[in-house]
C-alpha cells in the first residue's frame, strides 16, 4: 500500500542534482549579458552567483501530476545573484528552465517581494568575512602595536573571530562587532576581551572603517586610541593566559582511555525501510526529502497508507539571540537561515551521530562558488528501537494475557553546524501514523569576555569566559493536508478541551459532583488561530477534515508541541517584524503560493525593512473549509552554565511537536503490524 | 569512585525479602493475641494482615549509618492490619523489628495519623470484589430474569464488572457503581449499558444492599423496577452485538504474520552496569531501589560520582478522574496507590517491555495473603542507545575537527497495570550526570454505554462505547539533596527567568537595544515555592547548595519538568483535599520526617476526610538553608478517540522530568568518559 506511488513521482520535489547545478551556471555564464565573478573571490563592487536550489512547482500544478494525471511539470532551479556592479546595486532571483537543459530564465525578484531587493540586504559572503579579516590584519590591529602584541600577543594568526548579526540600527547599517577569541580548538570559549566595529557598507573595501573598539569593558573610538590609553597606562588589562592549540578546557579530546563496547544496534535481516532517489517508504509511510541550503531539511507529500497528511514540512528559520554586556554579545541576534542551515549540514559521523546501520545520503549544493559541492552522508535514515512498547497490556482480571508491539522508529536526521552550535534536526515517523518532529541543541555555547556585571547575562564558564544567555527559537511550516485525497485540501482547525461543570448525582440528586466536560471550538479566523508564544495552548488542537471516521466524528490529525521557549523580543523593537513568526507558539493561515516561508534569508542584514515579516500573513481571513498550514515556534532559554563546557548536551535540551491521528483512523492503524506480539495461557 | 558505597549499605532501603514477610506473618500470628483469618478469604467482620511493607529508618538515622559512621540502624516491618473484629473496628498499622528474628511491635498509628484510622477508609480487599460479586449473580441479576436473560443474554459468566472509586459522597460512605461489560478479551471497550450502584457499607454481608440501577440513560429503583419497566416495554432497549471471546475490536492478536525481524540491540561485553543486590551502578552513578507495594517504585541514595545528590525519589500517586453522563463513569477518581501500583507491576515480556539483553530483578510482595508472592522479572534495568550524541560540535571554521559522545542512558523500568490501565514506570541516568523520570501510558482505556449527549465526555470508539475524558495526573517525592556530603542537607531554591533591558547602545548612545538580562531570585517561603498546576514554571528552578563551584556559582541541580496536565478539581470539590497536591505543578517544602508521603491509600475511600492532605504541608514556613523537598506533578489530559482501541499508544503519551546540573560540576562530566570520539585532519 505505502507503494503506490509511481517510481519518480516524488522526483517533482527533488534537490537539484550536482549534475543540474553545473548545467544552471553555465547557462547564467553564458546567457545574463553581464560579467560574472566567482563569489568565493568577488569584491562587493562586482557580480556574482550567490547560491541555486531547486525551484519547487506551484502546490497546484503539483497536485495535478501526482493526483490527477496531469503532466509532470517543467524541472526548474532558483538561481540568485548578488549584483553589485550595477547601476542600482541589487539582489536578484531568476527561475532557470527547463532542466536539464535551460533555455529560459525570468526574473521572479519583484514578483516576489514586491520591488527590488537592495543590495545591503544581501547576507555576507564568506569572502567578504575573508576581505574583514584582511583589513584587521593589515589596518587595524597594526595602528595599535603595543597593545597587541603585549596585550594579545599577537603572532597575526593566533586570534580568531566571530561576528556578530545584525550590523547596524537601520536599513542600509552595514557595521559588525566582530568579537576576537584565542585562535585554539573551542575557541568560542576563549574571548581576548577585544571586540571592533567595522563599517563594510561600502562597497569600495578601500572606504571600510573601524567605528569603535571595545576592551575589557571600555570603549575607544579606534584601534590608535586604545593603543594610546595602553601607552598612557590608563586602561585595565586583563590578560588572559595563553591557551595550548588544543584549548584545554575547550578540548573535545578523550581524557580516559576507552572502555567496553556500549550497546549497539543490529539489523538481522537488513534494513526494513527503503531509501529510493529522494524518496523513503518505512512500514506504510512514504515521503520525499530534500534541504533547502538556507533553511535546511524540508519533507514534502508525507503519506500514510498511501494517503497525503502533510504536503510540505519544513524547517524556516534558527533563531539565537543574545544578552552580554560586550558589545558583540548584545548585538547578536542570529538569524541561522541567512547563513546557511541546509549548506552546513555536514558530513554524519557513522556510529556516534546516527547508528552504525542507518543509510547515509550525500547532499549537493552551489552555494558562493560556481561548482557544486557534495556533503557526503549528510542526511541519515534509519530505524530506531526505542526500548519501549509502542502499546501494551497485560490483563490479570477475568483472563490472563499480554499482549504489545515494539515502538520503534523511522527517524530521518540532519546536524547543522552553525559557527559554534550544532542542531540536531530529526523527523520521526512512528509505526501508529504519528509523526514527531524535534531538534537537539549541541555544540558550543558562544561567549562574552567576563568583565563587571557580566553574570546579570550568564553565568561565568571559565577564567575569563562568561556563558552568555540566549534564547534558541525555531520556526517550522507545517502543511498538513489531512485527509488529502486527490487534491482535497479543505481543512478547519478546532480546539478541545477540559472544563468542569458542577451537577447533581442524577441518581439521588442530592450531592454535587464536579464533572469535567468537554469544550469543543472550531476557529474561524486567522486572528484566533494565532497563539501567542508563552500562553499555555489549548490541550488538544486538530487539523479536521469534512470526512468522518467510522464513528462519525470527522477524521482529523492533531498537533501537541513541546516547548520551552523563552521571551519574544518586544513589538516595539525596531527589527522585532523582521522574526515576527516568534509571536506565535502556532498559527494557522491560508496556504498562499505567494507565503512560502515565513521569513527571508534578507532579514539579517536588514531586519529594519524585513523583505518577509511573517505578521502580515496574520490578516484575520476566514480558515474555514480552506487549504490551512500551521506555523510553529519552538524553543528554549539556555543560561549556560560550567556543564555546558565543553559543549552544550542534548540531555534536556529537544523541543518539538508531534502531528497525531485524532479519529483518522477507525482504531489504532498498529493493530495490522507484522510486529504484534500476543501471549496468552490458552 | 561510583563504588565506594560499601557492599550492604544500601540494604538499609532493601525492601522486605519473601523470608522477612513469612517472619513477620508468623510474629503477628503468634503476638497480637487476636484471631486473624487471611485477607483473601476474610469476611469485613474479621481480622486481617492486609499488607507488609519495610520500615524505611529515619534519614538521621540511615545518614548517620551512612555518612558518620554510625550504627545500621534496626531491620524492621511496616504491617498493615484491618481489625475487622473489634469493638471499633480500624486500621492499625504496626512496626514489627528486629528482622530477621522480630521480636516486639509498636502502634505507630495514632502517631502517624493523628488518631485512630476508622476502618471504613480501608482499600477494598478482593475478596470484598469477590463478595460483591457473588451478591450481584446471587441475589441481585435474579431479581430481573428476562431483562437478564433477553438484553443481557446472561449465563452467570458473561459479564464483567469495573469498580468506580469513590464509593459515595461523605465520610463512612461505602457505595459503589459497578460498570457491567461484556466478559470478553479487552472487556473495558464493551460496555452493555447496565450500572449497578451498591451499597457494601455494612459489615455484615447480608446486609449490602442495591442503591440504584442504570440502563441506557435511566435510572431505577432497583432491579425489580428495571424488570418490570423492561417487562411492560417501557425502556429504551439497546441491545449490544455479542462480542467473541477475544473481544474482536478490542482483541490485541496480531491480524498480520510477522515480518522481518526489526533492530535489535546487543552488547558486545555483555552489560555495563551491575546490579548488586538493590543496588545499580553505572559510570560514575548508583543508587538503590525498591517497590512500595502500593505507591510503586522508590529509589534512595542516588549518587553520582560518589556525591549524594537525591535521599529519595519516589512516585505517590496516580490519579485518574473521568467525565460522562454514565454513573461509574463520572464518579471514577481513581486513587492507583489504594489500588497497588507496586504489586501490580507484573513480570515484563522481555524484548517487548525491555530489551532483550535487560536485566530482570524479581520482586516480592505481601498483600491480602499470609504468604509472600512474587512478581518475577519485574523490575527491568538495561543501557540502551538513544541513537543520538550526548554531545557533539564539528568545526568547519579555523580548524577541521570532530569531538563528540554517545547519548546511552541507563534506564530502570517497572510496568504497573491498574484495572485496564498500563503505567511505564522509567528512571533514566544520563552520562552527564543528568537524571530524568518520566511515565508512559498505555493499556485499554475506560469506557461508558453511549448515550444521549455521551460525546460531551468522550469520542466514540464503537458501536456502543464512549471512550471518556480524563485526566491522568501523577505525583512523585524529590527528596533532594543537592551536593550532599556527610549529611549536609541545606538547600535553597533559586529560580532564574528572562526580561528585556531597554538600553542606549553603549558605543554611540543613539540608538535603543531591547537587551535580555537574568532575573535570579531566592524564594524564601513554602508558599512561595508552590507553583499553582497550570501557570507556567519560571524557566529555571533549582536546588541550591550553599558551596560553589569553581567559577564561584552555587552548586546547583535544576529541575525541568516536562507536562501537559489537565485542570486540578476545583478546591470547592468535597474530595479536593485529598488530591490537593495536584494544585501544584511544583511545590518545594521543608523536608519532615512526619510528611513521608504526599498522599494516603486510606483517602480512596474516604477522600472527604483525607487521611493525609498535602495542602497542609504548604503552611509558608521557610525554606531558606534547610532540608528541601520537591513535589512534582505531571499528566496530561486524555480525550479518547478511535486510535486509542486497542490500547493508548505511549507515543505523545509521555511526561516527566529532568533534573540536571547546574554550575554543580567545573564543567560537564562527561568529559571524562571513556566513551568520547575525537576526530581531526591533524
Ligand atoms: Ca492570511
Ligand atoms: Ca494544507
Ligand atoms: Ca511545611
Ligand atoms: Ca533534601
Ligand atoms: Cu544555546
Ligand atoms: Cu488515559
Amino acid at each position: 500500500e505505502q507503494e503506490d506511488t509511481e517510481d519518480g513521482q516524488s522526483l517533482v520535489f527533488a534537490d537539484l542534482s550536482a549534475e543540474e547545478m553545473s548545467q544552471v551556471v553555465r547557462y547564467l555564464q553564458g546567457h545574463l549579458g553581464v560579467p560574472l565573478v566567482e563569489a568565493s573571490r568577488a569584491k562587493p563592487s562586482e557580480n556574482c552567483i550567490a547560491w541555486l536550489d531547486v525551484q519547487v512547482p506551484a502546490k497546484a500544478e503539483v497536485l495535478r501530476f501526482l493526483d490527477a494525471g496531469g503532466a509532470r511539470p517543467p524541472r526548474e532551479a532558483l538561481a540568485v545573484l548578488y549584483f553589485g556592479k550595477q547601476p542600482e546595486p541589487n539582489i536578484t532571483e531568476l527561475v532557470v528552465g527547463p532542466l536539464p537543459r535551460p533555455a529560459y530564465h525570468r526574473d521572479v525578484t519583484v514578483h516576489k517581494y514586491g520591488g527590488k531587493v537592495p543590495y545591503h540586504r544581501r547576507p555576507t559572503l564568506a569572502v567578504e568575512y575573508k576581505q574583514i579579516g584582511g583589513f584587521l590584519k593589515s589596518q587595524v590591529f597594526p595602528s595599535a602595536p603595543a597593545f597587541m602584541q603585549q596585550v594579545m600577543e599577537y603572532d597575526g594568526a593566533n586570534l580568531a573571530t566571530v561576528t556578530a548579526a545584525p550590523r547596524g540600527f537601520q536599513s542600509g547599517d552595514r557595521v559588525t562587532w566582530f568579537v576576537l577569541f584565542q585562535n585554539v580548538s573551542g575557541f568560542f570559549l576563549h574571548p581576548v576581551g577585544l571586540e571592533v566595529l567595522v563599517d563594510h557598507s561600502s562597497l569600495d573595501i578601500s572606504e571600510w572603517a573601524v567605528s569603535r573598539v571595545f576592551y575589557n569593558g571600555q570603549y575607544y573610538r579606534d584601534m590608535v586610541q586604545l593603543e594610546s590609553a595602553y601607552m598612557q597606562g590608563r586602561i585595565s588589562v586583563e590578560k588572559v593566559r595563553k591557551a595550548p592549540r588544543d584549548g584545554d578546557f575547550s578540548s573535545m579530546k578523550p581524557r580516559a582511555p576507552a572502555a567496553a563496547p556500549f550497546p549497539l544496534q543490529f539489523e538481522p535481516q537488513g534494513p526494513r525501510y527503503r531509501v529510493r532517489n529522494n524518496q523513503v517508504l518505512f512500514q506504510g509511510w512514504s515521503f520525499a526529502f530534500g534541504m533547502n541550503p538556507n533553511t535546511g531539511p524540508r519533507l514534502f507529500d508525507i503519506r500514510y497508507r498511501g494517503e497525503r497528511i502533510v504536503y510540505e514540512l519544513s524547517l524556516q528559520e534558527a533563531l539565537a539571540l543574545y544578552g552580554s554586556n560586550c558589545p558583540g554579545g548584545m548585538s547578536t541576534r542570529y538569524l541561522d537561515g541567512s547563513f546557511g542551515i541546509g549548506r552546513f549540514a555536514y558530513e554524519l559521523v557513522r556510529g556516534l551521530d546516527c547508528p552504525y546501520t542507518a543509510t547515509y545520503v550525500h547532499r549537493h549544493y552551489l552555494a558562493e562558488t560556481d561548482t557544486p559541492k557534495t556533503n557526503q552522508n549528510s542526511l541519515c535514515i534509519f530505524e530506531h528501537d526505542s526500548a519501549l512498547p509502542l502499546r501494551r497490556h497485560f490483563s490479570d482480571s477475568q483472563s490472563f494475557y499480554y499482549g504489545g508491539l515494539r515502538r520503534n522508529v523511522l527517524v530521518m536526521r540532519a546536524i547543522s553546524t552553525l559557527i559554534n552550535y550544532d542542531y540536531i534536526w530529526d523527523f520521526l515517523f512512528h509505526p501508529n501514523g504519528a509523526m514527531e518532529v524535534r531538534v537537539h541543541a549541541t555544540g558550543y555555547i558562544s561567549s562574552s569576555f567576563l568583565h563587571g556585571r557580566g553574570t546579570d547575562y550568564g553565568n561565568r564558564v571559565g577564567p575569563h569566559t562568561l556563558g552568555t544567555m540566549h534564547i534558541h527559537h525555531i520556526h517550522y511550516k507545517v502543511d498538513l493536508d489531512v485527509d488529502g485525497r486527490s487534491g482535497h485540501l479543505c481543512a478547519w482547525l478546532w480546539f478541545i478541551d477540559m472544563e468542569y461543570e458542577f451537577v447533581k448525582d442524577p441518581w439521588s440528586a442530592q450531592n454535587t459532583i464536579e464533572r469535567p466536560y468537554l469544550r469543543r471550538e472550531r476557529l474561524e479566523r486567522e486572528d484566533e488561530a494565532a497563539f501567542p508564544l508563552n500562553v499555555p495552548l489549548p490541550r488538544y488542537l486538530s487539523f479536521v477534515s469534512p470526512n468522518p471516521n467510522k464513528w462519525g466524528h470527522p477524521r482529523s490529525y492533531r498537533i501537541q508541541v513541546i516547548s520551552f521557549a523563552g521571551k519574544h523580543l518586544p513589538t516595539n523593537s525596531s527589527m522585532e517584524r523582521s522574526v515576527s513568526w516568534g509571536r506565535y507558539q502556532l498559527a494557522v493561515t491560508r496556504r498562499k503560493e505567494e507565503e512560502p516561508t515565513s521569513t527571508s534569508i534578507y532579514n539579517q542584514n536588514d531586519p529594519w525593512t524585513p523583505t518577509v515579516a511573517f505578521a502580515d500573513f496574520i490578516n484575520n481571513e476566514t480558515i474555514t473549509n480552506q487549504d490551512l498550514v500551521a506555523w510553529i515556534t519552538v524553543g528554549f532559554l539556555h543560561v549556560p552554565h560550567a556543564e555546558d563546557v565543553p559543549n552544550t548536551v542534548t540531555v534536556g535540551n529537544s523541543v518539538g511537536f508531534f502531528l497525531r491521528p485524532y479519529n483518522y483512523f477507525n482504531e489504532d492503524p498498529s493493530v495490522d503490524s507484522p510486529d504484534s506480539v500476543y501471549l496468552s495461557r490458552e
